[in-house]
């Protein structure tokens, strides 16, 4: 059997049962959620997650090198982000084509920088590496209080379901690039210039209000069954809730318009749930819009049209063309 | 220009000095050592290091998937032995292409968990992703008690000189291989499954006697410039003092002999320096060979034909073809 035989979550599945949970430090491990998360002692957790990217699948030809700096840092802090720590810092192993323009390089090295610092942390140190394609691979690390950490499990039936910021946006770029049409600026920036929800991720946990919280940077459909599983819950989503741009909506409908919203990704929002009387105190915390609510089983939208079920489909490295971030 | 017109250290400046040191946390950073260092509060000192290793030019087809996923762990654990660190675990970004097949990829899990095991940690998590090129970047954090920390800087003139372990059976191999003629199996796991100084290092520090260490996968002459650009220090070291295995003295001789022993890398062992008075506690930390002393200025080796200078070469990214480690 192929691994292209299996899809990405399957295959994590099947690596992560080849890795037996024997470390006492160990409070989330390989697979199981957003980030690793390592109890070394004190008040405190330590928060650590990676992610490859490379050229053919995760940087189009129009990315500048700043963007695919910026890129390489915000997918990983998105990833601390969805957990509500503190970034304490990046290492970034960069495997280069021998003719790469060292301008170029500098302009990568600028984008990390640049991201890094704008959410308060920094590029501790790396690898460079020869490699005939661009290839990126990052490594984030966290803080959090312990008694704050919020994971993908802890979702409650009646639970209500929020999101961060707007849905599709990213999507819809993938969708326009595709299809060889103009893109609006706002648009492909929000797919090359993601911004991790750090300071949102930090604000809600302090509420202490939040069940559960992953990002959904592989799609909401199948962000939404990734809490489900880990949660054991189900959901019930209303179509006509979720926050899309009008730039979005303008030229995208019916079931296209869903394909961007739901099932492509490349949205780095935080997707969380929250106790129906707790809304007001998390509301305080960060913008956010309630699209839906935790049900005891299955995951369902609600459309004009009627209710259906949402599939568990979304970014899968093992045969989509464009990604902004892996798991 | 491009970025093969540097070598692989100037590069590494060039991107260090685009990321300045603004990080009240971090005690060495981005190209400064084997480890970035970390201070977060506590007795202990946090150690993170990065390395990516793709097929092309780190896993020649004669390797196993099991020795993949070992080597893969087990050159980012040399990085935390160089410090005298205790690893704390293992994070692993694995680019696959999708032909792979499962049970080779199983292998390559298999060599992660036991290589991990071997030097008592863990792989925490990872990422998995689609790419043309098998391509694999492990991520190895350590703790150590700041009090015991030891980095490149450090060395004295007067110091002695020290190396565990055999040098040269990796850099043998590698020619062999390249010669396509046969290789022992001693050489050949030397090579492909090299056994990270996780205990040496970790007993080294603990006598407080040595004043700077460093890893010398990318050869003994390079890893000595290392540690004189960081010590402000000469070196002497002597041909008929380097431990070498009769497997490698019987088949190469002269300067070829020379070049697998100090140049070409490949060999997981620690390089460290001992003031005199102290080598005997050392000594009794682990096994060691003196190999010469710590001078003002200049690196030079004794060889029976006279003194030369060791030139600053080794393991390079940018041009060379095996390499079982980056920096």
């Amino acid at each position: 059997m192929q691994i292209s035989d299996l899809n990405e979550r399957t295959l994590i599945q099947r690596i992560a049962q080849l890795l037996p949970r024997h470390n006492k430090n160990l409070v989330v491990g390989a697979g199981e959620d957003d980030c690793a998360v390592l109890d070394i002692g004190g008040d405190d957790y330590f928060l650590l997650t990676t992610d490859m990217l490379h050229r053919k699948t995760d940087f189009p030809q129009q990315m500048s090198g700043w963007q695919i700096g910026w890129m390489s840092v915000a997918v990983n802090l998105s990833d601390i982000a969805s957990k509500g720590a503190r970034p304490l810092g990046i290492l970034m192993a960069m495997g280069l084509p021998p003719d790469t323009e060292l301008d170029f390089l500098e302009d990568i090295i600028k984008g990390m920088d640049d991201c890094a610092r704008k959410f308060n942390t920094h590029i501790l140190g790396g690898d460079t590496d020869s490699h005939d394609e661009l290839t990126m691979t990052g490594t984030a690390l966290g803080l959090i209080k312990k008694k704050l950490l919020v994971q993908r499990k802890g979702a409650k039936p009646k639970d209500m379901i929020c999101v961060t910021g707007n849905l599709g946006s990213a999507g819809a770029a993938i969708m326009f690039l595709d299809k060889g049409i103009s893109v609006e600026p706002k648009i492909l920036k929000a797919l090359f210039e993601p911004a991790p929800r750090i300071n949102e991720g930090i604000a809600l946990v302090e509420t202490c209000a939040v069940s559960s919280m992953m990002d959904i940077s592989d799609g909401l459909a199948l962000s939404l069954h990734d809490i489900s599983k880990a949660s054991s819950v189900g959901f019930k989503i209303y179509e006509d809730r979720l926050p899309v741009l009008p730039e979005v909506t303008d030229r995208l409908e019916g079931n296209e318009l869903l394909e961007a919203v739901v099932y492509t990704g490349g949205d780095f929002e935080l997707l969380f749930t929250v106790p129906p009387d707790k809304l007001g105190i998390v509301r305080s915390a960060c913008p956010l819009t309630v699209i839906g609510e935790v049900i005891n089983e299955g995951i369902f939208i609600q459309r004009a049209c009627g209710i259906e079920e949402l599939k568990g489909k979304g970014y899968e490295h093992f045969g989509t063309r464009i990604s902004p971030k892996s798991v």
